[in-house]
This record gives C-alpha cells, structure tokens and sequence, in this order.
C-alpha cells in the first residue's frame, strides 16, 4: 500500500510527497526539518501505534489503514488526540464502495427473512471467510431477525456445501486467481431478491477514501473510527 | 394482480377476503352489508380515481397499485382523505427489494463519477427503459453529479451500444424470455465498483408490501405516496 | 410438471393432447380406443418403469423426465425398445440451457487450474448440493485435473466457508425464496476468470427440450439417456 | 504488454529471455550473436509484418498478438512460413477464458431465439462496443438464427437503451473505471437463461496463452489464426 499512497500524492495537483518511510525508518531523523499536515500510515498490526504517537505529538493529523486495534489502544489514542489537539482517524477499509456495501447490506436486513453472503478473494489469502464478510454478517445481525429460519437443508449430497453459518447467515467464500476481492450480499423474499456487490480489481480503489479522510481530519482534533462516520450516509 | 391478492389473502392467516371486484362491477352493490378494512386496488389508469373515492367514503383505507396519478389527483384524494378521515397508500411499485435498489442507488449516487443502469424484462414489454430505470436515473441525478465525464466514446462500431443518456447515466434496456423483471446499477471508481441489483421472478413478490402498507396506514388519516415513505429507511 | 406439458401441448399448434394420465390412473382403460405418438412421463421413481413398458408395448415413442434409473432398469427398457421396436428417450433434465452449462463447464476444464461452483434453489428444496451441481463437478472431473490446488486455506474465521470439497472443486449452495434453481460455474486463471451460468425462473422452461426430444425419438427405435445426446453439441 | 511479457518469462523456470525490443530498436543489431526460439510480438498494426519477416528469416517461431493483419497480409506471411519453414501464430486476443466465451457463445446460438451481449470497459476505451463483442455476435449469427424477433419495443422512454442491433442481436456497452475488460453473452428462452461471462482484470491474463501458443507453434512450419485453432475445442 505505501507505494500506492506515494504513487497516489505525487499524480495528486493539490498534494504533495513531504516524505515515505519504510518500516525501521526512524521518523524523527527522516522527517527532520520537514512540514507535514498528514500522517498516512499503512503498517502491520505490531507497529500499528508509534506512528501515530509520534503524528499527533509532532500536530501531524493521522490517516490509518492499520489494523489491529483494541479498546485499550483507541482509549490511548484519544488521550493523545486530546493532548495534542490534533485529529486522527482510523479505518479498516478506505474503500468507499465496500463501505457502501455493508452500510446498505446492514439496512436491508431489516426487511429480508433471508440472507447470504458469497465473497471472493485471490488464491492467496489464507483466512476465510473475509474480515468484511464477518463484519458485514454482524452488521445485519443488529436487525435482530432469525435469518433463513424457513430453509429446509435435509440431505447432504456434500459436507459443507451450505457455507459457514453466522447466526443463520450463510456465508461462502471462493478463493481463485482472476479475483482480488469481492462480495455479494444476498436477501431474498417471495418473488424477489435484492442483491449488492462490490468488486475490487485494484489497491487504487483506497485511495479516494484515504483523500477524503485527509481533507476531514486535517482541522479536527477528533479521533474518528471506520471511514463510514464521514461519508454522511445518514443525513437527509 | 387481482388474482395474486386473492389467494395471498385467502392463504393468510390474519387476513379475510370480503369481496373481489373486477373492472366494470359495481362496488356499492358488490359490497352491499359487507365491513372491509382494506381496500386493495390495483387496476388501469384510467380508473384510477373512482374506487379510491368510493373506498375512502365508506371508510375503507386504500392500498393503491395503479400508476399514473398527476398532481391534481393527489390533491383530489388528499381532499377526501381529509373529508372522510380515512388513509390511503399509493405506490408505483410494492416490492420492497425494488424500493430499497433505488434508495441505495440515490444514496450511492453522492460517491462515485460513473455509473450506468441494466434493466433486463421479458419479451413482452412494450416501453423501454422501464419506469424503474427512469425513475432511478432521476432519484441519481438528485446527486448533482456529473456522472460520466471522464469516459472517451470516440469510435462507434455500432451506433446505439452506449444506450440511452439519462443527463450523463447511460441506461441499457434488454428483452428476452427467461427474464420477468430486473435492473442493475452499477457505480464505477478506480479500482473498484459497486452494484445494487434487484432481480423480481413472480408476482408474489408485491404481496409482502401490500401487507405493510395495509398495515400502516389501516388506522391513519394520511395520503402515502410511494412504499419507501413507510419503510423507516432513513431513521437510525 | 403434468400440468405444464398438457398446457403446452393444448397451446401448441402442431400438438394435440390425446389424454393425460394422474398416478394411480390405468392406461389401458384411460387409452382405450385412443391413438398416440408420444407418450411424456414425469412421474416418481418407484413409478419409473411401467409407463415406459406400456407406451412401448403399445408403440408409443416415451419421452421421459423421471430421474433414478439403475443401470439395469436401462438394460431392461432396451430390451423393450428391440422388442417392440419403439424409441425411449430419457433424460433428467430437459432444460436445454441447463444441459449446455454443463457441457461448456466440462469443456472448460481443460483449460483453467482453478473451479468453484455455486448453486442457487429455492428454499423448499431439501438436499444440498443440487443434483446438477454433482453432475457437473462429475463431468469436470473427467478433465483430470487438480483443482483449486493453489490455494492457503490456513485460517478459518468460520467452519464451512469454503462450501463442499467435491475432489477439489468447491461447491456451495444457497438458499432462499426468490430463486427457482441457478447455478454458476466460475473457472479462475491469473488475471481473468470465465463463469457460465444458467438461471431457471419457471417450468415453462422444459418444455422446449421436451418438444425435442419428442421430435428426435418420434421414429427411432433407440434408447437414449441424456438430452445432451441429441442436441448435437460436438458435431462442427 | 512488452513489459508484461518480460516479467512472466523473467519468472518462468523454463523460459530464458534472450532480447527485448522496444519500438524503434533494430532487431538486426539487437539480436547479434544470440539464439531464440521464440519471437512474441505485440507492436502496433504499424508495424505488424516487419518483426514477423525478421523473425521467420530468421528461423525464429513467431507468437504475435497484434491486430489489424488483411488477407494480403495474411497470404504475404503465409509465404515466408514456406519459404523459411519456420511456424507463425497470430491471435487477436491470447486470453483463453476470452477465446471460451466465444466459442461457448457461438455453440449456444444454435439453440435460443433471444441472444443479447453486454460487454464492460475501462474509462479509457475510444471504441464501442469492443472489438470482442463484435467479434462474438459474427460468430453467433454463423448459426443463421433471427434472434430477439419476439421483442415488442414500441415505446421509447429514452432513445437508444435498447443498445446496438448486429443483425438482430442487441449490444451494450459499459465504460467506467472499476473495469478492464469485461462480456457477458446471455441467452434467453421461455422460462430460463443461459449466460457466459469473461472477465479479465490483469495483463497477466495473456501470458497462458501466449505460453501456449509458444509450446505449439515452436517446431511447426504453419501460419495459424486465432488461438482457438490451437485449444482442441472440438475435439472429444
């Protein structure tokens, strides 16, 4: 992801690279003399808190793509958000389609008896199903409905063939080359059913949802998680 | 339609029939020393006033399929609605996973530069694009985007294959058997899209809606046009 | 199904119904005096053999949907078929598109390293996979390959994600109203991927296959299994 | 695709590069001294024959990925092959799953009187539809069906949705980022619908079938076209 920010703000006519560092770099030394308004940082779960510390301590409003972080860790960052005055924001997904996604996903619980999930990733990822497909499968629990409550699943012509089971969600995960990420989300009623999907082909696709974010937290000393909190999905 | 209300209310548990009109019976005879609750009415445009107003004047609240209603016959039944305190619900479409597509596709609108519809019907369809494709282009347009600009169509190897141009949405129209009715919106970005696809198979996928909307407004004094008014959809 | 194929012969021009048979009816009785050229079965499998016998002893060409004919229940009814000298052709499912699906999955094989298939039913149905979805895993075996063996299933969020194992091709089943019965077959190579799928939406749709069959057995005294057998799909 | 073609033999265990040319070079100075097997050519129509001449004279098998050749073009190679009894592929398109979907579309043909294609871009393309569509619907009409004559479009809400008309068969096409290149062929008859889709995300979708065509043409002193000839498709 770093070369994909780098490439992202050097095309960008209205930002600019101040520097890129790699993991081990020392930011103190490397950023010395420098200016900076944003801190983007895609790192591993492990240092997944000193770039921020020393972002917010510097004023450097944070963009974070890590992910990784327990309650513990937001409780300290929202200390240093305070202390500093400076604003901080941290999402598991910039994607604003995928987003989109289970926003909608998680509505349209409410109104389907019926729902499941198919999600689709390159023949590389090692856990299944997706981090999202889980997220996206609690988001539509909290319609509290009984989901697929009237299937009649007797016979197993072949174990497993009905998916995972997440509180009656089912949940399907296909792994292949000719895909990045992708998932469907399905509800069905009697005659009908409604269907939202997202595909990503490219790690472009972050880089809208990381400018929007920037340009939110630039002057806010807020700690914000989840990038659905800033795209105004529920106002009117 | 009238058939398909018939037995889901003869097969319904909670509900009774009272009576079934067909176009050209009279409903003050018909009816005569008969109590109904609800009236269901689906019929041709051009009948679209009479059994409203007979309805609302024997205090039977209205359940309206029928389209084609202007401004001034919304005034009218808002007049009787007030006049006989009774309720009535007019929807262009009752099928909650076709109203929920275009809900999401006007919210979805607000994020993304490019995005075309496909509306696939039967065979038999006369009119394309459907009334739902139209009526989502304009619910997308509410966006104030100018979808599509970026897109370099220089070279046509065979006029029409763009579609139809609905203020920049490109909207396609296919026709074949196989199909009853279904539309696809999809939102395009770098590296990612987004699509919200609503597929309708039988007529027994309006019923769910009639019930709502004859649920809602069986005790309110109020003109509802359109099911999304019902549906909760933009309270948290 | 009986239902269907009587009301497609009676809106058929060049088809006349000469009688239509319930279970439990006699044929001898109900046929008295009456002449036929095909004889259409849909019946249940303990029932499978005596309409075959007896449109065959009579000279009726049998067209047959039933499903669950042994090898020797085959080996029986063409003794009949060189018996009486009388065509049967039987095939356990007579949706042309459907029977195309699985032949371009098993051609398709061929080529790719990487196979999941996705079945879609209505709710009602009791086993999992669908006995379309077995068949055509069958058939794609017949490629020889090893599927999906690229793959790093190490993590699992959710036990059964990853659908059924049918010697190595996944298999996943969903269901739910809003579907009648849909399968996909996604074929994965690096960069692309090839999904052929077929959507069945109403009983409307076996009768064309039926039409066919019904049309290739008329005067041929053969047994054939299998509607791929006629629609001379290898032939260039 | 040059670049493209450079990393996947870089990384193949069995392949060596031995030169790369880029436009401009000349291949006489280049090559000096060195020994090649295989030449793979993706210039621009400009240049179609030069390198295909070099490479032949020079006993050099060719694999070439660029359009525009003419049947003189064709007979003038055809004449070099016998000259130097050295082999030459040519294919527009060295996707495999792309090839698939043709040959797939173009077999389904002969068996549905409702056939329509949707094909699906990057932003960027100057051409539509694509030259694939194109391409698909000429080999669908080989099998002289009158396609989609049941179609009843008598109203227009928006001129041109019902897309491109090649000979009967509707086509549509798509342009937005989120998309490289992307068809769906779908078929439609009563009741049901079959549909082949390819969808390619990556360059690296040509190298199968560049290597493919490699191990084929090596030590054959033919000219073929289109790679379909060389995948055994109609072979049982």
């Amino acid at each position: 992801m770093g070369q994909t920010v780098v490439d992202f703000v050097q095309k960008h006519p209205q930002l600019e690279l101040v520097a890129g560092l790699e993991r081990g770099d020392d930011p103190q030394s490397q950023l010395q003399g420098l200016q900076a308004d944003i801190w983007v940082d895609f790192t591993v779960p492990e240092s997944r808190m000193e770039g921020i510390e020393f972002a917010l301590r510097h004023n450097i409003a944070a963009v974070v793509g890590t992910t990784g972080y327990t309650a513990e860790d937001l409780q300290c960052i929202q200390g240093w958000v305070q202390e500093f005055q400076c604003g901080c924001i941290i999402a598991p997904n910039f994607q604003v389609g995928n987003v989109l996604m289970q926003h909608f996903a998680a509505k349209a619980a409410a109104y389907f008896d019926y729902a499941e999930i198919i999600e689709y990733h390159h023949e590389n990822k090692v856990d299944y199903p997706s981090g999202t497909a889980m997220k996206t499968a609690e988001l539509m629990q909290q319609s509290k409905r009984r989901f697929n409550a009237g299937t009649h699943d007797q016979v197993a012509n072949l174990e497993g063939a009905r998916g995972g089971d997440f509180g009656g969600i089912r949940v399907h995960a296909l792994r292949m080359p000719g895909y990045i990420a992708s998932q469907e989300v399905i509800f069905g009623a009697p005659g009908q059913r409604l269907s939202i999907r997202h595909d990503s082909i490219d790690r472009d696709s972050y880089m809208p949802g990381v400018e929007m974010a920037a340009r939110y937290i630039a002057n806010r000393a807020e700690l914000v998680y989840g990038l659905e909190k800033i795209l105004g999905l529920d106002k009117e």
